[in-house]
């Protein structure tokens, strides 16, 4: 996994030389680069392994969803959204660079995902590419992740139903996920059926990841996750465990683990291994 | 004119229903739907009939880039960019919808665009189709129209050279201006030397709008404009007129007509006619 994420972090750096202008360079660098798990970017680049296609295909499009995870991260934590000071142990963007500096920057990490996608993947098929793009577009727009980024702030303060929080947590976190892992597969040259049981698969561990995401809040301390511990308590913030009880929620997080392994078992378990693992550490992680 | 003007705004229309999130959308809506000339649409549209294309393969260029350069509107209207309060005449979209709300849609405005050219091209050979997505990119990311944006927001206040404001210019007006052009031609199926004739007739023409732009404002009332006129001298703004003088900027405009009639010299007259008559109205506009 390190290993991938190495690769992934390479690309990342060369896809943004320091250049004029520097400010700007600067702001969208420091949050790309930062540091995280490369979650989705490892199961792009393994999706696409696994129906047979080359990593390296896989590549900028794992660039290219990294950059707009980010810039989702960098609106998520603007004074006129959560208002964050601090990102993975760090000031935020906008309060090294100004907020509307950062403002920019976000827009041009999402303008470069899409660049990236359709200028990097020459030894791909043109329709392929395009398959991404368009599947890019409406994992993000305003029926994706941004609907899902103003479904939960207007959720803010308010109780909110199971199916309410559902709906954020589909929107603004999984189906990014989905749409890393189904990409992968596209650009790996996998057929209809490959590509739909990695869609099933990638809606699992969309969810997984955030019911795991809701359990670690309320039961790790802030030096084990790395950020601030039971900050979705304090901020009254809907959460499976604070909808359903912290055991539901666990049980829940299995049952979205046993349904990712079923859909991997139509492919060979020897290619599958690596998602297999990656579902396991989803499931299984401290931090 | 008016009557490309009409298939772009209904297209545009079409692009963006109403539906859930509601208030999202009805901000994507307020600003794109807020009238406005149409120029680069309208630009792209005759362009691609120009090289011998069909113009309705434009249309959803022509939206994208309405699409985009409303988001740059709606961006820079911001209360930590311009802090604008109108535009058009009607109160700005963070005005009506909120920060985080305009925000957000300018970013699935800018998601949209992309999804667009990638999804509605299904005539055209989808290598033309990625090289426009390429094209858009490289005009409105770091290096483009945000770099323009980062530039111009630093000069304020300051003195800056002709060297500086042509190179705001050039990022944040012309860019846009000529990608729509070169957009056009090659969805039109232009060859290279079409598309770089028309890529220099673009460049001239973005100039040429601006430098028009700038004269307008200091020379007519804000009845004419629709807007408030002699913003650029209140708010200290470097223009053309201030830093050449009136005289010279008006010369300087009738330079880059010429030019930008030049370059449609390699063209069959008849074909090339509208987009003369493009850059004659947009030296001649009174608003």
């Amino acid at each position: 996994m390190s290993s991938k994420a190495n690769k992934v972090n390479k690309a990342l750096d060369e896809a943004i030389p320091l250049q004029e202008p520097i400010k700007l360079h600067e702001s969208m660098r420091y949050s790309l680069l930062a540091g995280g798990k490369r979650v989705r970017p490892i199961l792009c680049l393994a999706a696409c392994a696994l129906v047979g296609g080359d990593e390296a295909n896989a590549i900028p499009i794992a660039c290219a969803i990294e950059m707009i995870h980010t810039m989702s991260l960098t609106h998520d934590d603007l004074p006129c959204m959560d208002n964050d000071d601090l990102r993975r142990g760090q000031p935020t963007n906008h309060k090294v660079f100004g907020e509307k500096t950062t403002i920019l920057a976000s827009g041009a990490l999402l303008t470069l995902a899409f660049e990236l996608v359709a200028s990097k993947l020459t030894d791909v098929s043109p329709d392929r590419v395009l398959r991404v793009i368009v599947e890019l577009g409406s994992t993000i727009g305003s029926k994706g992740l941004v609907a899902g980024q103003i479904a939960d702030l207007s959720s803010e303060g308010k109780e909110i139903s199971l199916d309410e929080l559902e709906y954020i947590h589909v929107h603004k976190t999984s189906k990014l996920l989905e749409a890393a892992i189904v990409c992968g597969a596209i650009i790996g040259g996998g057929d209809e059926i490959e590509v739909e049981k990695l869609r099933k698969y990638g809606r699992c561990i969309g969810l997984l990841f955030q019911v795991v995401d809701d359990i670690l809040d309320v039961t790790k301390s802030s030096d084990e996750l790395g950020k601030t511990a039971g900050k979705d308590l304090v901020s009254d913030k809907a959460t499976y465990p604070r909808l359903m009880g912290l055991e539901k929620a666990k049980d829940m997080a299995t049952e979205f683990l046993d349904k990712a392994m079923e859909e991997l078992s139509h492919f060979d378990a020897a290619r599958a291994a690596p998602l297999l693992h990656l579902a396991e550490y989803i499931a299984y992680r401290q931090n």
